[in-house]
Parts: C-alpha cells; sequence; structure tokens
C-alpha cells in the first residue's frame, strides 16, 4: 500500500470511530439475523464465550430484548474480542404469538424461536387426473 | 437525532465501507486475543457456529494461520452474522516451542494454547530471619 492510501486510510479509521460514537455502537452490539419458517421465526445472536445463565431475555409487545455479558480477558497482549455487557432490542419482523418464544444456545450461537401468528400454510394442489 | 446528525451518520457510513473495503476486511474477520501467561502464550477467536471440523490450524516459523467456515443462513429477512470462509495468519507475540500449539473449541470460542520458548519463572526470595 502507497503513503496517499495509508493516509487515507488512517483518515477514515478515525471517521469510523465517529461514526461508532454517533450511532451509539457500544463496545459490543452481537450480530443478528432474522430466519423465516413456515410457523415460526428465527432470531440468531453470536454471543461466543457467554454462559447461559448470564444471559437474559424479555419479551415487551412487539420486541424482545436480549442482554448479557462475559469478562474481561486477563493478562492480554492484545485485544479485538469486546467484553462486558451488551443489552440488544429486536422489533418482531412480523406478529408473533406472546409468550412463545424459546431460546437455546449452542456453540456461542444463541437461537430464540417464536410461534408466528400467521403461519404459512401449504394448501396441496391436485389434478383432475 | 436531528437532520445534520443523520445525514453526517449517513456519510460516515459510506466511508466506512470505504475504510473496510481499502482495509481488504473480508466479510468475516473473527475478532482475536493474545493472551500471556507465565508459562505459555494463549490465542482466543470468537468462531460461534463453526464446527470443530471445519477448522484448520497450521503452525509456519513465527506464525499460525487458523481458516474456517460456516454456512450461510437459509430464509433471512435480516442479516448481520458472517458466513462462508475467514482465514487469519497471526504472527507469534514471543517464540513459542514449535509444534506445540493444543486447540479446544467451546462455547464458540477457539482457544489455542502454544508452549513458551522462554517462560516466566518466578524466583522465590528468602528472607534472612
Amino acid at each position: 500500500m502507497n503513503e496517499p492510501v495509508l493516509a487515507r486510510l488512517q483518515h477514515l479509521m478515525t471517521l469510523r470511530e465517529e461514526v461508532e460514537s454517533l450511532a451509539g455502537v457500544g463496545p459490543w452490539t452481537p450480530a443478528a439475523d432474522w430466519c423465516d419458517g413456515d410457523t415460526h421465526l428465527e432470531l440468531h445472536l453470536d454471543v461466543p464465550g457467554v454462559q447461559p445463565g448470564s444471559l437474559e431475555l424479555l419479551e415487551e409487545g412487539d420486541t424482545v430484548t436480549v442482554a448479557g455479558q462475559r469478562p474481561e480477558g486477563t493478562r492480554l497482549l492484545h485485544t479485538e474480542r469486546p467484553s462486558g455487557t451488551f443489552r440488544r432490542t429486536f422489533t418482531f419482523p412480523e406478529p408473533v404469538m406472546a409468550q412463545s418464544g424459546q431460546a437455546t444456545l449452542s456453540g456461542g450461537v444463541l437461537v430464540v424461536k417464536f410461534e408466528k401468528r400467521h403461519p404459512t400454510i401449504n394448501v396441496p394442489v391436485r389434478g383432475e387426473d
């Protein structure tokens, strides 16, 4: 990489920090997916190193909040992994049955399954012959 | 948030993408820590959702390379979680014994432990009485 590109990169890295501070992105915002099923919606959240006992889930109206934490590493020579607490609130992409959330934590991924209020129903199509 | 701040934020988000493309950050760069022990160095890598069988580790001189993958989600309504392959090469922060790496994967965190070539030795100090 030549000098102008490096200088530009450094400038952009500073701006990136500004983005994160403006956006209110804390030190840890676990990445999330919403997956669509015929009868259920699933929220998948990357929470490596978080113990099940330190996770909290709260359904409230059309939102679900997930909070948790993991301890800071010790004697760190180099660190990129976020630590401490996180809290994220998600609005359901479509209506779900109240109190239907079921959560499992496996391989550092939290999966919360919600029953859809309006499931997709496959209507079989019969031929005439 | 008022309009000028939102506009600034949007501008910065675009720049952030430019940063990532300039920096060569791919879709998935798992976060890593190096932890220092008296006799060992540990590399900790966040790899939630990665199966042990899809991880590869390669020690080569003063570097260790970790590669792996996880499948893309299906029927995604919203996605933030990176998928596909990753490959990262790390230079050891200090000399380690060749072929001493021992890896474990637990809770979505890969921990690779290397024996230091120059362990820290605590020399007991005796008093005169």
